[in-house]
Parts: structure tokens; C-alpha cells; sequence
């Protein structure tokens, strides 16, 4: 193999796929970063089975070819280079690969490229079935209102992964640790063949998915998902994942249908009241602070014999009764870090039943918290 | 006690003394921020027997006295209250201090102000001798070109702190780990009384004061010591240190007096090659990189069995015998971080003697770096 290409888009594919470089490889190939060459095209990959990215660049192609670089080297040499071009060609002499910018010339050992496990194109083999179409800031939008919300310990697997459905009306994401909720919802005109999509997507692909998920412009994001594998496909980007196997639970049914009393909040300032207010909270098991609902106040307390006790108001819109509660401090935190809402609304039943948090001005998106029961 | 002051003055006495608050303590005090009014001023200290340091502002103080409270939460609570202005009380129901701004109260814990080892300024002991007078600016800049060089492992204590001496010409501040070692040289006007000044500062303490001489405008630094503590008093601010005892390496015998062979080389240019050749050779006892100096160019490279090879050219301008000798590349790489000059003399003898880095056209910075044997 022999190419030139741009060493900003060069570098750019790089950082693109290296999240799905193996960290601690069982099989040293997967340490390696996957490069294609031919027909004036440079095609990168790295997969570590869980996550596979790929990523098409142009190059000038001399000498086609497939090699495999150590990943971790290949990236903070790339980044490191000078100049504007790269040439990178495979050694005669030995199993290296020379790589080449401006009077910068490296030989970086190879691996094996026909043992790694080269991604097959989920859009190739499905005949144009089970697919979806959305916007890239759509999606991105589903992930990060929501995947935050995911488990984070793995013993119940399910619950690391948060849920993409496709409705008669929307598409969906939901997450949860059985603790909280978060479900967003996107009325978007939609290309699709067929409807049946609900899978589990491992939170860690989301993450990396929202990532790369950040054109200027919205952009068409191609989806296709079979029984255990869904893949994405935006710009020159293919993103495959396998889905966590199960059966979601019935989301809807922690849903209180309606609420007796329900508060509209200014978020900034009830962001950092429960912020100051849980700093008091947050050591070991006391991690909960109350929360006194009346008409036009809400008083937020925390008491640690260890530390002291925080005391805080906040003037709030309340319609329905008074009402006394506590929640996981963290919980509440993490909510309004991701409302995007200037106003929000709490609604409340009893002490001891789900409340719901949701921006003011939108239905699509609702999150769902279990109360702590006190002494 | 019960003072009202400003938040902002108030949060940045307590992060200027919070970095001295013990973070294993194994007196429960120690782990305390002191507050002490009288006045209309409020004194904030903290001290981990180390590094002790000392913060007054202005304060309205309606009735004086001395707290102690939990270092950690106080600091947390002070950078997030609402509002311009902060009351703090003793309670007189129970042991705690309570803290007010805006619509937040606060109540946190207290610990024994009498079990505080309050600090005794070292000035009001001396008597005028002992001291020195220097600019912040000055001072902070003998520590950001030096302290880096310190010895980090604690096997040989004197090598963790650098030395402060006052010589007839100027102050100095010396570091090395042994296998290399930086000199910072200050010709400034001084107000000194005596100046039998050869201390070694912990460099933990250095870092922590470099960061507290921040003024916009050079302000003076006053320094004062005895056999075993030092402490510096600038602004608001009192900062004392124990000092490393033992006798200090005749660093003058390590400077060579001439050099067989002088390059002029650009800072930038040479930073980034070697960065990059570094990267082939950083793991584990690999961490060694060659140059080879001639008339007009330096060749980097390293050669790394289980990475790869490097192979860098810079263009330099030469003085002397071509040369070829091994560095170890985190000793070359600190320096060209710290220089602080576009271009840069570097200075060699043989392969096996000291060499030397210095800024072009700056006679009083010094670094000297041994080389690395190889096969």
C-alpha cells in the first residue's frame, strides 16, 4: 500500500474511529486501526466487537492496499504531525509501515491485516428492510436528554442501555436504572419501510454515537438494525453496535397519568439551590435532600450529622396541594443539568410516589423520579 | 464570632488557603479552614504542618471571636452562594457556625478553634534580620524555570525541594533530580539586611506559592526565615514553609565551563520533532531519543522494538565538532516547555559529558542535562 492524503481529514478519521480501538485487547489485533486503500479512497476502521466505527476519506491512492496499525501510536502521531499532507506506505523491507509529513519519517510495526475482523456493511445485506432515517441533531438530541439516565452498575445489563423505539407517531429514546426515567420523544418526519424498531443500545456507544454526531449543518443519519446489531451511518461515517438482549420493561406504566400538585420553577436558580443544598448530602448513604412544596415557595433542606444542615428557598408557581418530600440528591442534579428549559415544572402526588420533571412549553420530554422514603 | 463580608473577597481567601488544609489529616484539626475577627478584619488560616498559610480581608465585624470549620465543605459552599455579601455566626444553641447569603442558610459543623495551631508570623519574631525583599514576578519566575527539575521519588529528600540562595550578585533558585538540574539567576535591586540566605523550600510549596503570585502589577514579596522555616508575605497573603534540611550539592561543580559544540535551534520547530520522536520511545525503559548534531541540521530518532522507529530532521546553525549523543526525551522535553525564548543554545562536550540548554541572549537561566549511555 502506498497513499497521500490530507493530514487533517487524515487525523480526523483517526480520532473518529479510535474510540472503538480495544483498550485492553484479549486479541492484539484489536488494538490495531484498520486502513484500506484503493480506487481513491481511504477507508479506516477499528472495532473492539462491542463498538465498530469506519471512516472513508479521500487519499491519492499509488499502491492499493490493507494494513493494520498499533491504534495508540498511529493516533498521537497523527495528531503530532507537521505539514499538510501524509504519506503512508507499507514497508518492502520489513513488517512496518512508513509513515511520512514534512522532514518527519516513522516506521510503525504492523499487525496482521487479514485477521482483523473487517466490518460487513449492515445496509448492504438488508435489501433496503428495517430501516429509519432521522436528523443528526435529532438523534443527538434523544441521546443526550436521556442516556445519562442509564445504569451504570452492569448486573442488570438491560438497564446500561437505554431504549431507541419507533412509534406509529414518534421516535423515542428512554433510559433508566429502575431509580429515575428520562423519555424523550421527536415527532420528525420519517423514511422508513417498516416500523418494528425497539432495541437496546449500550449507553457507551450513545456516548460515542453523540460524539461524532456533530455536523454544522443537520445531516441524514441512516439507521438499520437486524436481531442482535444496529449500525448508523451519517456523512462518511458507519457506526455499528451489538444490542443488549431482553425485554424493556413497560416504560408507560411508571408514568403517573396525573399529578396533584405541580410547581413551576425557575431552573437556574433551583439548579443551584439543590446544587448548595445536596453539598450537605453527598457523603456515603446521605445522599437525600427534602423538599417542602406551598403556593408560592419551595423549601429545600438537607440535614448530615456529619457535616450540618443546609437550609434554602426558592419563590416557585404551585398549583395543587402542599406537599413534603425527598429525593436522591444526585438524581434531581442530574435532570436539570440536561432540561434545557429556562422553567420548569415539578409534579408531585405523595411522598412516596413517582414525581415527574419536564420543561415548561414541552410534552416530549418527561423524567420520571422515585421518592426516598424518610424517617 | 459574627461578621457580615463580601462573597467574592471571602471565597478567594478560601481558596488561597485551602490548598494547606491537611488532606489525610491525622489531626482531625488540621483538616479545619480558622477564621478569626477582630477589627473589622477576618483572618482565614490553614496549616498541614508543612505549608501553613494566612489570608486576611476587610470584614464587618459585629462581634469578634475564633472558629474552625471543615476545610472540604466549607470551600464548596463559600464558590456557590448567591449573592454579594455573606454573614457568618457562631450559633449559641449548638456547635455550629452558621453561614447566610441571599435566601441560603447554612449550618456546618465546627471543630475546637482553641485545638488550632495557630500561625506565629515569622516577622514579628525577627526583628528585622534575616530577610529579603523581592518583586512576585521575579520570584514566581525563579520557580516556574526551576521547580520542574526536582526529584518527584522521596528517597533522597533534598532532591524534592529546590534551593533559594542570595549570592553578592544575585538570587538563585536551583533544582535537580541528579540527572538534571535547572539554575535561574535574578540580578535585582534587593533591600537585605544580611544575606546569609541558602534554604531548600519543599517544591509542593513552591507550586502552591507560584500560584498565589498572581498580581497584575508587581507587587513586593517579603521573605523572611530561620534555621528551619521560611515565609513569604505579600499582599493579604502569609505563606510559611518548613525547610528541607541537609546540606545542598555544590551545583556549580555540574555546570561545565566550556562546550566543544553549540546549536542555535528554533524553540518551537524542536519541541514538536522531539515530541514526536518521543512518542517511539516512551514506554518503559525505552525512553531514550538520539541526536545527531552537525553543521546545518540535528537528526532526532529513536527506535523502539515493540513501537517503531522515529526519524526527525531540524535545521539548526552548528558551532564546533558534529556530534552524536542520547538523551533521555522527558529531560529534554521539560525544558523546552519551560524556556520561554523562540530560539535556544544548546551546548555539548562528548557523548557521555553534561550538556546545557539556555535561551538565546539570556545569560542567568541554565539547564544541564547528562546523557544516556547506549550500545
Amino acid at each position: 500500500m502506498k497513499i497521500t492524503c490530507s493530514k487533517d481529514r487524515l487525523n480526523h478519521a483517526v480520532q473518529t474511529v479510535q474510540k472503538a480501538v480495544a483498550a485492553k485487547a484479549t486479541l492484539p489485533i484489536l488494538s490495531g486501526i484498520y486502513l484500506s486503500a484503493e480506487n481513491n479512497k481511504l477507508e479506516l476502521q477499528a472495532t473492539d466487537y462491542e463498538l465498530g466505527i469506519c471512516c472513508t476519506i479521500d487519499a491519492h491512492v499509488d499502491i492499493p492496499g490493507k494494513i493494520v496499525i498499533s491504534g495508540r501510536y498511529f493516533q498521537e502521531l497523527v495528531k503530532r504531525l507537521p505539514g499538510d499532507t501524509v504519506e503512508i506506505a507499507s514497508s518492502t523491507e520489513d513488517r512496518t509501515i512508513k509513515i511520512m509529513a514534512g522532514t518527519s519519517q516513522f516506521n510503525l510495526l504492523s499487525l496482521p491485516a487479514d485477521e482483523f475482523p473487517v466490518l460487513k456493511s449492515l445496509f448492504d445485506k438488508q435489501n433496503g428492510t428495517s430501516n429509519l432515517t432521522i436528523k443528526d441533531n435529532v438523534l443527538r438530541d434523544l441521546i443526550k436528554r436521556t442516556v445519562f439516565a442509564c445504569a451504570t452498575e452492569e448486573s442488570r445489563p438491560i438497564f446500561t442501555g437505554a431504549l431507541l423505539e419507533l412509534t406509529e407517531n414518534d421516535v423515542r429514546m428512554v433510559a433508566t436504572n429502575t431509580h429515575r426515567l428520562a423519555l424523550k420523544k421527536s415527532i420528525t418526519e420519517q423514511t422508513t419501510s417498516n416500523s418494528n424498531l425497539k432495541i437496546i443500545v449500550p449507553s457507551k456507544v450513545l456516548n460515542e454515537l453523540a460524539r461524532l454526531l456533530n455536523s454544522e449543518l443537520p445531516v441524514d443519519v441512516n439507521i438499520c438494525w437486524e436481531k442482535n446489531k444496529v449500525a448508523f451511518r451519517f456523512e462518511n461515517v458507519y457506526l455499528e453496535s451489538r444490542l443488549i438482549e431482553g425485554q424493556y420493561p413497560d416504560y408507560n406504566r411508571v408514568i403517573p397519568p396525573e399529578f396533584g400538585t405541580t410547581a413551576t420553577i425557575n431552573t437556574a436558580l433551583f439548579i443551584d439551590a439543590v446544587e448548595r443544598v445536596s453539598l450537605m448530602a453527598k457523603d456515603g448513604e446521605y445522599n437525600v435532600i427534602k423538599f417542602q412544596f406551598n403556593t408560592s415557595e419551595v423549601i429545600i433542606t438537607s440535614n448530615n450529622p456529619d457535616i450540618g444542615k443546609a437550609y434554602e428557598t426558592i419563590p416557585v408557581s404551585t398549583e395543587g396541594t402542599d406537599i413534603t418530600i425527598a429525593f436522591n440528591a444526585k438524581y434531581v442534579t442530574d435532570i436539570l443539568k440536561n432540561i434545557g428549559s429556562p422553567e420548569l415544572l415539578f409534579s408531585l402526588n405523595t411522598p412516596l410516589s413517582p414525581a415527574s420533571i419536564r420543561p415548561v412549553n414541552d410534552e416530549n420530554y418527561t423524567y420520571i423520579i422515585t421518592p426516598v422514603r424518610t424517617l
